[in-house]
């Protein structure tokens, strides 16, 4: 049985510590073939962290590992990366990560078409990708609904409506997107080419065949997620109510353990679930 | 191109003036081969709307059909009977169905396992019968994406719920207990062995498996059901809202029209509809 | 007891043909010691009910009324306008108003300060105003619960969400904008200087002490409002749902027979109903 | 400055460990001229907790306090006891705190009329009582809510939903009653005579100005509540999420604090907040 060496990203923020316990819960489960261990912890320079033990930082005890600003020296010897950052930052380390071979799971929302242009890049050289907007089961199962949903329902309306907590510094949120992309797909269309991100003002009537975009904001929201189909009298809704990150941390988890039996290559969560 | 005259039972209540209106409303339009006229309209002695013209009555101008306590009158000449009415009612109209060879399209609600029989057996003798508990094109998707969530999430609580306006009757709704249906096809599952009904006073923890039901009463709402689905520090929502009653009579009137071509036998509006 | 002699303005669209509906409902009926008549329905030259009665064009039997595009020759002898149009059209009528002394129940959405600056100068000069983004009990009631959460909850973060049919032409709804108001009073701040109307791509974390918009439009929805407090681990939602516009009509034929008793001004629906 | 010092009850439970982490948060604060100091810690005798550190139990490091199964022992010196466990129980916990002057928080729910007539007489026998279903902020400003929307919707139909997880035993939750009664106030009723609590099968048309109740359990849901008004063609939801146990815990271990400077007597939450 393998063990797989992993290294959290962004581990000074409170998805990292989310990783972290993840990692370290799944450290005795064998899963595909595989188990997990936290091998190391980086975070930017000058964050508070640095320097910490990982497991205490994380609030579950010491495990040995020191949160540090130097990723090179943390990459050495690692089997996978786990980062929810930002997207430079994911970017640069999707490059070290087809350098170096490894399985580099990205949660990082917020992504331009050239970020995602250049992780498409990185798993065509050599790492082994896994990135989505949601790592939970209940999301992915939601997106496979919608496009089915969005397929039967032809004629009717899409709008997608997402909140999350203050502290958020991107909308919509990836998820919301993710599910977007879902119906798109559903309905044989582009997502970029039909979306409507922005509503204020004179708008005019609703243009038909787009998909509408709205976003709330406030509190500690951890993460919920409407898809709204309206039609002539009546409309559907498909909801995700997130209650904290641990689902999310730990789909993170099982999606690095996964991947560490694919060949290189871009995949989604739905690959892992076996979804669609 | 067939002319299918059709009789709509319960002709003095809002459902019924709902059927007459839809069944005017596809006067012109040829579905499945087939357009549809009001031939008759009917309803128990006594009731106010007896003697009145079912047009005026239904708010649309004169049709020139009268409705009528005579039901056997009223059919001589039919082709279909809609009904939305009581459980008794429709046992007996199956049974008239059968003998004369028509299509009978049932919404009514709160039907016991032995009218239920009853009716399948009609369905074996002679009738077309359509019978559901919801005939939007909304509530029917929904229940094909119930069906597909609770197979995914194998391991999630489920639970459906329903709002109707303060005059309903009989609970949980036909709707609601179709949405059951679904969710235990999706589990393999009889839900008759499997749903929790009541919940008062000490329950104890929810039993594994079992799928519950809860229902709301009040003011003029039309129909909405919620099923969640929940595990794990998520959960998953799919609803559905009824703006008015239009949807549902046009589904009827629809259901009628594609019964016209087929052999007798009992159908669900997902076999109308072609879904799952 | 007197009879107040009403004129519908943009009598041609859907919210016209509710009010006059509305009218002729309350023909009976003595509220604030009067009763409303329909006298007068007005269109935009071109419109196609011009020329029309008007009971018939609103499906409840001829008024007597012909539908006209000669708003001065509709408004001779009349008591009050009830006008849900265009916010050049409700200027309009609001000068004529007041030249008039006339009453004037405004239901239009989408004015710009400078209009509602002449709204309020007409009512300073002879015109009895009652003009409101809402006009249900419902609406107003959650408006009052709105203004007093927001003070008792002074730090969570609000957030208020719309959805309406996808003709609507602008965003938020005045509906929303109502109910931006009521929280922005139990802050004790203006809304305009704390409103965030738009979000999208790199917002950064949410301002505190700002109050936020979403809008979604599909199918037919009558309207549907939620304002959301967020703070540390919990939310409270308020919500209102329309099931048709007949309360909105109903409410505007109160407000006119209300303002019959009043002296000249610009009056809320909150005065109208006795709230707050 | 007082010190505060305070026994948890039921430590070896989910809302236990909670309380203990909510006491040692606000060991440094200081609130209505006191701070609160873990003293001691209890559950019932074989609870697997007995025996260990009530902060290692709890997560939060070692705090010198040990779980115990002797209430009397732990009862020495202690000033407060927060007590979130089962109506035997908490009637026999108030007694104790009648006979020594104690102050007495309690959160458990499903007391039938006798229990609490016992913890009422306790509280003319020398404790200080808080006993609510609810111990947020947010609940007892939407409780607060409730009853001026009822009594200003008095035609209304009101329902009350909650959902919670699947280990919940007793229905519907304290929470749903609290807010019920909120209702009943405003309505001048008593809710015992108007409240329906279970439906099923032929239910008949609603009885006006009863208040309904309808429970989902599933998953982890830690607390979902609606209270619904409904009226002709509209609605409002005035809806309470909670994510987290920490408000309920920080709510009680407030409520120990201010009772400290309150004479003997029974109080709710909405007197520590200074609520209606």
């Amino acid at each position: 049985m393998a063990e797989l060496k992993v290294v959290v990203a962004g581990a000074g923020g409170r998805m990292g510590a989310a990783n972290i316990r993840a990692v370290a819960a799944l450290g005795g489960l064998d899963l595909h073939g595989a188990v997990a261990r936290l091998h190391g912890a980086v975070d930017r320079p000058g964050t508070p962290a640095i320097g910490q033990d990982a497991g205490l930082y994380a609030g579950i005890g010491a495990l040995g590992v020191t949160i540090t600003d130097d990723i090179d020296a943390a990459l050495v010897g690692a089997d996978a990366i786990i980062d929810f950052t930002a997207p430079s930052a994911s970017v640069a380390l999707a490059g070290k990560a087809a350098e170096r071979g490894l399985i580099h799971v990205i949660g990082t929302t917020g992504c331009s078409e050239a970020d995602d242009a250049a992780i498409a890049q990185a798993a065509q050289h050599g790492a082994r990708i896994v990135k989505s907007g949601n790592f939970s089961l209940g999301v992915n199962v939601l997106a496979s609904l919608v496009r089915k949903a969005a397929s039967m329902l032809a004629d009717y309306d899409i709008e997608i409506l997402e909140m999350h907590h203050n502290r958020k510094v991107d909308a919509p949120s990836g998820t919301a997107l993710l599910l977007g992309e879902a119906a798109a797909r559903g309905r044989d269309i582009a997502l970029k080419d039909h979306s409507v991100r922005v509503r204020d003002g004179h708008t005019g009537p609703r243009e038909t065949g787009t998909i509408g975009f709205a976003t709330l904001r406030g509190g500690t929201v951890v993460g919920d997620h409407s898809v709204i189909m309206a039609g002539p009298a009546e409309r559907i809704e498909l909801n995700h109510r997130a209650e904290d990150r641990s689902m999310f941390a730990g789909g993170a988890a099982r999606a690095a353990l996964w991947a560490a039996s694919q060949p290189p290559g871009l995949y989604s969560m739905a690959d892992v679930l076996g979804l669609d």
